[in-house]
């Protein structure tokens, strides 16, 4: 596959987890009556609840249910993994996050009274049976125990039952490569993507969708979501993240999205670069300088991009429970 | 009792349940483990889903859990009851309100595939084993099985654990009648109380924190949060809700607090008297005009210090799991 | 000239003035040592000030200058004309449109003690003495005067000496056409425009920078700003039109900007359907159902798009003070 | 004077200018018919463009024309002094702010194309004919000569026509000590007061207002601004200042104000720890850990609750061109 979105370098996997100690797991589930599951974004091997990292978060449109925004948003931490689900799944799968953060501090010898897990969601009702909440503490358990840096990508976890204009969208990731002085840093995006109009789909500058649409007829409003987490190892404040995460709703443009009032489209981003302890009078934070962000607008950007593009040249066709089917991308079109 | 907070005049209940249609229901888990609860707020008496309320939040200080925020900040609309519950149990609770959400659907002819439950919280792990999430769908089906316009305020529902200035807090309740023209229009706040230093606890401008304090010897940091719930008969828009509910941080600075770090104070506010269909073309919106603005804002300031001093007034001394005491704020002091 | 950019209708002239009493005058300041000037939108024929509008503002990025945002985001109304210069003009700008009003105040008979000029600027300091504050009271009385609904576009007004993807940019405008129920309703962009890189110019959809770089070799970082200027008719809150101008993002990003670090991507809204008097009780404020967001979110980013290629397209080559030329992107691409 | 406003130990001068290089000036502009004048904050004694502060702002209400937030929003950082003045003075003090900005540039060698001044108003049209601009770049470069520690407070500079709860008001400072570890860092508050309304002051926690109104029969709306600038040497990155700075609100309803409608209450603050050059690559900042904020919140709240109150008793009695009286303070209270 030789596909080349921008203009820049991408990391060894290309995805999320080229950030050393990011990983991701999944567990789907897919039966007659469900095609859902939950995707988790693993931010570091060690304890993230002691050793906090710096975080930022965006919403370029509130159609939706994402849950622990308003901690990100006042101390610009993140104090645990980060879990996507379908819409109406946000509270098992945060009681599971509860539980899981609880009984990893036992493990590690202390006592949780207060956690802020992060939830995010799109809406698979259109494939998946979604009042019927199938995403419990077991799914969540088994998709953090299955995390880990080669993860698929498309129709599984979370992004099972999820359709990106019109089409089957799902997982995707990418990422780019920084250099700012002699040193290289990585960004990387992890795409949960249900948004968009098949007509407004545009790859590398080109309308796809109209072509498609005259074949499968089937044009429905641009009503979905998208959920894109980015993570990175440049040193960055939560000010200067907040900043970055907000270019990725360039990519989605550029993929043909115009951010439609039925979306719920939530950018968070995390950096390993700085950790925060629980307690210390005065810390050194390391942080690029403004001049420099350019670089790293411009890899938001174009990871969204492509990140969003993978969720859908990795998702192969599905039938809902209702019938309903979503097509692969690439029945149709191929890089 | 002859207390006077502020110079406006109080509804009939001096309660947010002056509001014609909302009501308050509680279900408190009181046993030898548990000091906690769940607190609903109902908005109105008909589906509030199909007929959305004008709706709007603030943050005055973010270390919270809040869940439904998001979208209430996009759409400017409430379209579920808001619960109350401690800060662990935010999930079980949204997934109940979902359950209750899809019911009360089905039952009314509909079917729900999206919902935005509003879950608020605060910390009740002093007295409570917080880590054992004791409110479920039971709980919550019990709480909104109980509302009504005549509710108890003190140590009942999500208020039973909570602290407030270093004595018992929990639910508190207060309104103001504001007129413009030749109408009267109803102002009330539900607070949950569990914010505040002892030696800062100011009632009528008057500091009795540092009295209480030098009998108690207890004095630990402004730590805890506190929920503002604001429901209003006032014909208002979004934006101006949201100014007024921003003038709910002037209630809570007179009764002693600085908003400290450690709070989750979250405020969110509902008008019922613009309802929102589920679709139509243009609509009319009633509103007063800005230069009304003022006697909103000082009804808001005025019922949330009284809101507040309620939760203290009505709780009684509770002991929690571990053997901590809180004492009712009414051992030192009677208005 | 047959360019089509979206799907969308636009109005008779294409250009904000397609909203019934908006118009726009240019003072055009062009000597040796001045390529800059001052541009006004008139958002009605009346007096606003005692019929302020419906009015919403959004910072994409905010390293700008322009004044007057605060009151528009807490007050959502617009109570002057916009004013659009060079960034070290806003002062003596701000000045004008303040005795402007106060001398406008007098003749209809009031006295202004306290106005809120809006007054945005981007850098034109490449071609331009900025340092020479050249626009005073007499260009911005002279822009006033010269308002009307057939408006130049290009290298006029404050787009004299503004640079847009490398090439010539300046004043731009175009507009689109939305249907809500029998009714039909206009929304304008007028732009001024001053950012992007050469490399990433793409019209409709195709990358046309990467040839045009190829043959001037002049690509710089993507620095400079874009204000765009939305006007409609739509009966819209505040609210909703803080949405629909975010999706000016959209238009920017299509044409091939990422919104860079040195930006000031400044967005205002204003709405001629709802007038707010200076004084009443309860108003009535008409706004579309929130279901019918999307065709203004796609007209918003259609005629964002095309009034910013429209700033190219009108623009001719231009030689600045210090030598510095921009050229015209027609001596490169025709439509 | 034995006054003591809450718990903490204030700086040797209880001024701003405890902050270790920050200075104040005034011009006063007081004749038949102008109560007016400028009052510049100097935030340190090198050149502040080159290597910049870091900053945060925050608007509690936003009925008000400050200019140069989008830039400290975005950047969070400070490069200019910040300059304060009468509502429709704005645009020349700007302006002011600019040339001088450009003469410092050239005196050290470099030149400058675009900078961010500062300008934050109040509105003393009761007292000052306002219309007619009084405040040019003679009187603004005559308030940044005259910057010193040791500057005067009360009816001064841009304090000289204002207003604070119905008696005069105007410019007032005080600091707060705060120790983290064995260190200990200074916070200071420059108020420039023209809010509230006379019936509500309240000082000590005591209402005062209602007695003097008793006697003065002059309890008007709660109508006018307050500005606050906030200096500390305090290590902390934007984000956590943008918090200490929102604590200022309690400092102001301590006092008495509901923050009414048409109160521009705006809040600037900096930090002369960090530092930021030009350019580098990767910068280390040095930042207090989250859980001592408590000390910097009780600080700006203190601090501004006693600054307000020091522009009142430091302020004389004024009569306005029109024959209006604003009384002293000091008439009637004394601490």
């Amino acid at each position: 596959m030789e596909l080349k979105i921008g203009r820049m370098e991408h990391g060894t996997l290309n995805s999320i987890a080229d950030i050393p100690g990011v990983t991701v797991g999944h567990c789907t589930v897919d039966d007659d009556r469900h095609k859902t599951g939950v995707t988790v974004i693993m931010p570091c091997e060690d304890d993230i609840f002691t050793n906090k990292m710096v975080a930022a978060c965006h919403v370029l449109n509130g159609f939706g249910k994402t849950a622990g925004l308003v901690q990100i948003q006042e101390l610009g931490t993140l104090e645990s993994p980060i879990a996507l689900t379908n819409t109406l799944n946000i509270g098992l799968v945060h009681d599971a996050m509860v539980e899981y953060m609880c009984r990893k501090a036992e493990d590690n010898g202390y006592s949780i009274r207060s956690i802020n897990p992060v939830v995010a969601e799109c809406n698979d009702a259109s494939l998946n049976d979604i009042r019927h909440r199938a995403v419990g503490q077991a799914e969540v358990f088994s998709a953090i125990a299955s995390a880990c840096a080669d993860f698929p990508q498309g129709d599984v976890g979370a992004g099972k039952g999820m359709t990106c204009h019109d089409l089957k969208g799902g997982i995707g990731s990418s990422s780019r490569i920084i250099e700012i002085g002699n040193s290289r840093y990585t960004l990387g995006i992890l795409a949960l993507t249900n948004h968009g109009s098949l007509k407004d789909l545009t790859i590398g500058g080109q309308n796809i969708g109209m072509e498609i649409e005259r074949q499968i007829r089937d044009d429905t409003p641009d009503e979905g979501s998208c959920i894109l987490i980015l993570a990175t190892d440049l040193p960055v404040t939560s000010r200067q993240l907040g900043r970055i995460i907000r270019r990725c709703g360039i990519g989605l443009a550029r993929l043909g999205s115009f951010v439609g009032h039925g979306s719920g489209d939530v950018f968070i981003g995390f950096s390993t670069a700085n950790r925060i302890p629980v307690e210390t009078d005065v810390m050194e934070l390391r942080s690029i300088h403004e001049s420099h962000m350019d670089k790293a607008f411009r890899a938001a950007a174009e990871a969204t991009e492509e990140a969003i593009l993978q969720s859908m040249l990795h998702a192969k066709t599905v039938t809902g429970y209702s019938g309903k089917v979503r097509r692969s991308l690439t029945e149709f079109w191929q890089p």
